[in-house]
């Protein structure tokens, strides 16, 4: 290494370190030897039950004593988990936030996977898969209320830009109501690229979009599927719109003729389990 | 009136003004001649379109000049409503929040109808009708998605309690985008009487809870409908649950089994819109 040639690589491993790092490590993904605070019960208590994460220390308010807490509290004993009680004002300065419902824990990052994965995943399942590809989600509640839906659904994957988009934060975890914690999510860095590949191993993409007039209740949804939701402001980007095969809508029966993103995508995902088990 | 009888009626008039005023006038409800002040574009823009109340005095941001607050200025112009520029901080003050987007409106109190006028829109509609009945949803954001997905689902009309529940506020319109503007809301003042009434009416009435094993998908909701969905906290009450024909669930696929009281209406919701319009 004390080479010339050494000497290059090292310099120019400081200037591009993630370009010659090789394929990238999940390690890059996951960030994982970071830490952060989870917030709020459900948050807290649903990290627990998945063990998807490593928890240090769970911190309970010195001032509550009701029966979620203390679920939280045995469950934590259980796994030989550290409990600190302190101040709800320690609590809301360590979480940023005043919803912190009396419970925080310091954790791990959340393990995310990256976005090319999703071909395992897709090996593995006997089943037809079925994927939420979330486009540019940026509201950390929308993001929330869609890992939430998905999950509750049983989608076996969810897939987010690592740029222009609200990511598996704590608060996320909180507005899912916990639910994130037992999703399996996926981060891209290029979704086009994800897309294409989806398509070769025969899946097909579906994007929800208001305008079409083609709705999700005319489409088939029973084979491998990736649903693809828009960002609030600006749906589908022309690039990922191309890449789908079919472009639905949920149709409007009203004077209004604006959903939500993350109604949009229940209905959407609810849709695929009606399709796959009350259909026939 | 001069007579004892007379003196009689007025004593107990002023004592239990409501009981004796016979059948309750609008205006009870409507609040008519009290003013709120409504902030954000959606929820200005949609109040000047629908028409549904009094707009007095559109207020727009001397910091802003995009198309949008433009597209208000023009729609409030041709209605003749005064337009004052002010500054963001005085919006803000105004309307009590800083999601104003810089605009607001002085406008008459949302005009809600009495619970049992809809048995009027029940005899006025020509198809089977079709209702969404809160009870008791505590979070305004909650009210504000499901009167979304309710206009955008064509209801005929949301029943909320006057108690124990949130009202159709500023708030509530701004977290619709507007679309709590065009709704037809009813407020009741006694849920299960209301609900009484519907049934006798030949209006089926379905319950939302998760614990049920007979879902959404497996009911017939092209009929006379009422669908019901409970607080966030605790589901349905006893009287109200006493009162459904039917308890249906969304079904769950994946390892967390609850979804938001605003997603499970909305799942529900547009079932109904498949069922009558896609399914043959």
């Amino acid at each position: 290494m004390t080479t010339k040639q050494g000497k290059t690589w090292k310099t120019r491993k400081k200037k591009y370190p993630q370009k010659n790092n090789g394929p990238a490590p999940n390690k890059k993904f996951s960030q994982a030897g970071r830490h952060e605070t989870l917030f709020g019960f459900h948050s807290v208590f649903e990290a627990l039950q998945a063990k998807k994460r490593n928890i240090h220390t769970v911190y309970v308010s010195d001032k509550r004593t009701d029966q979620r807490l203390g679920d939280i509290a045995s469950l934590a004993q259980n796994n030989n988990i550290p409990i600190k009680e302190c101040a709800p004002e320690q609590l809301a300065a360590m979480t940023d936030s005043k919803m912190h419902q009396g419970v925080a824990a310091l954790a791990d990052n959340f393990p995310v996977r990256p976005g090319m994965e999703i071909l395992d995943v897709l090996e593995q399942n006997p089943r037809p898969c079925f994927f939420l590809v979330l486009e540019s989600i940026e509201d950390p509640h929308n993001l929330g209320a869609l890992i939430r839906s998905a999950v509750c659904a049983g989608a076996d994957g969810i897939l987010i830009p690592k740029n222009r988009s609200a990511l598996p934060t704590p608060t996320v975890s909180r507005t899912s109501a916990g639910a994130m914690e037992h999703a399996d999510i996926f981060l891209m860095t290029n979704t086009a690229a994800v897309l294409r590949k989806l398509q070769k191993n025969g899946v097909w993409i579906m994007g929800l979009d208001a305008d079409s007039t083609n709705t999700v209740y005319n489409a088939d949804m029973t084979m491998p599927l990736a649903l693809v939701v828009g960002g609030e402001h600006k749906g589908l980007r022309p690039v990922v719109r191309k890449l789908c095969h079919e472009i639905l809508s949920i149709p409007m029966e009203g004077r209004v003729n604006s959903l939500n993103a993350s109604v949009a995508g229940a209905v959407g995902l609810f849709e695929v389990v009606r399709q796959r088990k009350f259909s026939w």
